[in-house]
């Protein structure tokens, strides 16, 4: 077993827990490692293809012995540190946290490489606030195969907390790229010969007339208002989902859902 | 203006203010009021073809104030009642709430009229824990012209205040029947000759093999694990989304919306 050496923390004031506890409120820490909490994250970002590289893993004695697989598979850089279940309530941020937390480091991925690459199908946030909605995107993108999740400013953060969870540790596997600048992005997606397809709620193109296939990047936009005007008018298309004429909008996860669910449909559903 | 009488009270001891307090942490009344904060909702409540009767309204000056022409719309037997803001708070279990809140009576629906519609269009949650999961499911399927969405016991309740919120006021506008019984239900769809389509990951046939046309219920399990193998066994189809072989699978919302778009789009979106 390459199992790293654990070392043991008695006090809730030690340095590593104060960063531990700030990051996991966070998401990230100030060098931009992911915190996250709970085995099932920490699963996800040790599987096969994680983007992620474990950098410290925080446990109790009772979660280590429960698991002793998974840190198992920690790489032999990972420091894992084990402390009482008492300072781990106080270093943790969620209720049902069973007592593993960690710091993982996920490469920027290459915006020249994801433009560039030949099936290019990208999910782009623009304005989404619910991070909830972003995490549930997230999922979605890497469930139907898409190439990257691009979320511009006055987003929330792929790297909230709640985004993490609700991505069910998609954030590990997909390439993700946060605080892009609009109009910067919409002109490079452009040199590199994406098309750009809006959600629009008031559109009278339904998404089914449109052709999804070929390189395709979907734009979401806000909760309730949707995509800036701005945004609508240098789309290539301008599609809604046809729902019932008196009906609210969809949420804006389960409209992006469908706009993949619908692309790759026209795609024959081949990845 | 048909405002009605608006009283108040400055007491938060007040058994009004304890039964809202109480029913806005439970989302219903002991009656089975729906208790809801915001004006949103309540303008969902109030809006043409809305299930829902206001049968009282708790409000601060300040909030009536700044919304009469929503007040004005209530029903003449509605009781609308004044507090501080102070109070309010005290009452109130959302942070961002708006200074108003309401009680909401919601008939429940005939089971035997929603099964003989002729074009029945059902979600049925079949263990669907998440509140904000059920209440996208609800936004979506009201969006999506479903007849109802039914939920299964072992089911979080679509009245729960988070599945509220997340319904986006559809709760208002969708029939929707809490604690069936499985087997019983099953046994009923069967007899209506309505079609039961059951979502299941790991299934070979994807539901755009499927005809889903016609009268049919969309079977949708729990986060995680999906549906029973008792429920599994007797529906007429069990299909999958054709997400990548490799990912995780999407959240039960998003499954959720996706099936009642394909169920539709074969439909050619008629509403």
């Amino acid at each position: 077993m390459n199992r790293p050496a654990t070392r043991q923390i008695t006090s809730a004031a030690n340095s590593l827990l104060k960063l531990y506890r700030r990051a996991l409120k966070d998401g990230v820490t100030r060098d931009g490692w992911l915190a996250i909490e709970g085995p099932h994250l920490l699963e996800e970002a040790l599987r096969p293809g994680s983007r992620g590289v474990v950098r410290s893993v925080l446990v109790t004695a009772h979660a280590a012995a429960k698991r002793p697989d998974l840190l198992a598979r920690l790489p032999c850089e990972a420091e894992v540190t084990q402390i009482s279940a008492a300072i781990f309530r106080q270093v943790s941020q969620t209720e049902a946290t069973q007592e593993v937390a960690a710091l993982v480091e996920l490469a920027p991925p290459s915006l020249d490489s994801l433009l560039a690459l030949p099936d290019a199908l990208l999910l782009v946030a623009a304005g989404v606030q619910d991070p909830g909605n972003l995490g549930t995107m997230l999922r979605s993108a890497h469930a139907f195969g898409a190439t990257a999740l691009f979320a511009l400013r006055q987003t929330v953060s792929p790297f909230n907390p709640k985004a993490v969870r609700a991505s069910a540790g998609a954030i590990f596997h997909l390439p993700v790229a946060a605080s892009l600048e609009a109009r910067a992005l919409l002109s490079r997606l452009r040199e590199n010969g994406i098309r750009i397809a809006a959600a629009e709620r008031a559109s009278h193109k339904a998404l089914t007339e449109a052709d999804l296939r070929g390189r395709l990047a979907i734009l979401i936009g806000r909760e309730g208002s949707g995509l800036d005007p701005e945004l609508l008018r240098v789309a290539d298309a301008r599609l809604s989902i046809p729902i019932r004429p008196a009906s609210d909008s969809l949420n804006a996860s389960a409209a992006a859902a469908i706009f993949l669910y619908e692309a790759r449909r026209q795609r024959g559903f081949s990845y």
